[in-house]
């Protein structure tokens, strides 16, 4: 990681009225058997008016004579207070695709450039708790690039990430490596890895 | 589903004060240059003291001569206003191991006993967002056992869940199928739908 670790000072509560990206509603529902009832749950405040979806995450795949390898990047998330293990990811802007957001967000948080190969349907993070979404991009990154021999990331000053491959093969015991030296692993890269793990032995 | 179709009336801003579930943070934290910054996120209320999980996620795999099937729900949810296509889950109880969580929603949810077979590394459900997080409990559901030709889930009153099985080497398939039919689909089986695609794509 660049420099020092970063970490939590303290934590307090945010009450509406300060908060700038978060927001918690309460939704009055009709259950299935006509009972009027309410729910908690949290959103974001940045999704596009015009995006079913608060951002992408990226499925980057970079072919090797030594097997696939899918670039991860480690991130420190102040919510979690860790440095969480994460694919490539970011919120979409207005008016962009889902395929646009990626090839953007992955040349600013890795300095790749990459061709999209297929996009998946919207997947809810955490739908009993919030609203939160978005689409995976799968995307191929092409080595033997110019631009990707010495990629050049454009981060936000306040974004610090450290880019790094692991082979598909190897993701399931890095992740459990990973989490053992003291990172968070982010839910999309773990259950990507159990697919990959079950694939494996179920003989699919 | 049973009876009629669950909906959303409205959706009205939760104040701190009301908020029983949820709540919003602000974190301050020192960035790896050393400057001081602040991050918004949104926490469960609900986590227990000794707990370093809010829930639990369960991969339930049925054995069939057609090939291994994977246990799934079809949940309302008043965050996203849709049913949404879920594995089995839970929030952890206070003294309860994950598997302990997994066996108990497990029946509780659809009526399954089932053998706990792996316990994974915790994943975090959308970590620059919220700290919620869970592992993933993967059971074994033996169908020739008694209980579990006529499962009798044991729902609360507030719960309206339908249970059913898909192939896991349909599941991507089914994701795609299910999205167009106007369901929501939960990132964890998404996520391991994608694995169980990119192992057969790599031939991992």
């Amino acid at each position: 990681m660049p420099d020092g670790e970063a970490k939590a000072i303290s934590t307090e509560p945010l009450t509406e009225a300060e908060a700038v990206w978060t927001k918690l509603v309460k939704t009055t529902y009709l259950d299935p058997k006509g009972v009027t009832r309410t729910w908690e749950s949290a959103e974001r405040r940045t999704r596009p008016k015009d995006s079913d979806i608060d951002g992408v995450g990226i499925v980057a795949i970079v072919k090797k004579e030594t097997g696939p390898e899918i670039v991860l990047q480690k991130q420190y998330r102040p919510p979690v207070d860790k440095i969480v293990i994460e694919l490539p990811a970011g919120l979409i802007d207005a008016g962009e695709t889902p395929e646009q957001a990626a090839i953007r967000e992955l040349k600013e948080e890795t300095g790749y450039v990459a061709e999209v190969l297929e996009t998946s349907p919207v997947m809810f993070n955490d739908p009993g708790f919030c609203n939160t979404n978005l689409r995976m991009v799968h995307v191929a990154v092409d080595m033997a690039l110019p631009e990707n021999r010495d990629p050049k990331p454009e981060l936000e000053e306040n974004e610090f990430i450290e880019v790094f491959h692991v082979r598909l093969a190897d993701l399931w015991a890095e992740c459990i490596r990973l989490e053992a030296e003291g990172y968070a692993i982010d839910a999309r890269i773990a259950n990507l890895a159990e697919g990959i793990e079950m694939a494996k032995k179920f003989g699919l």
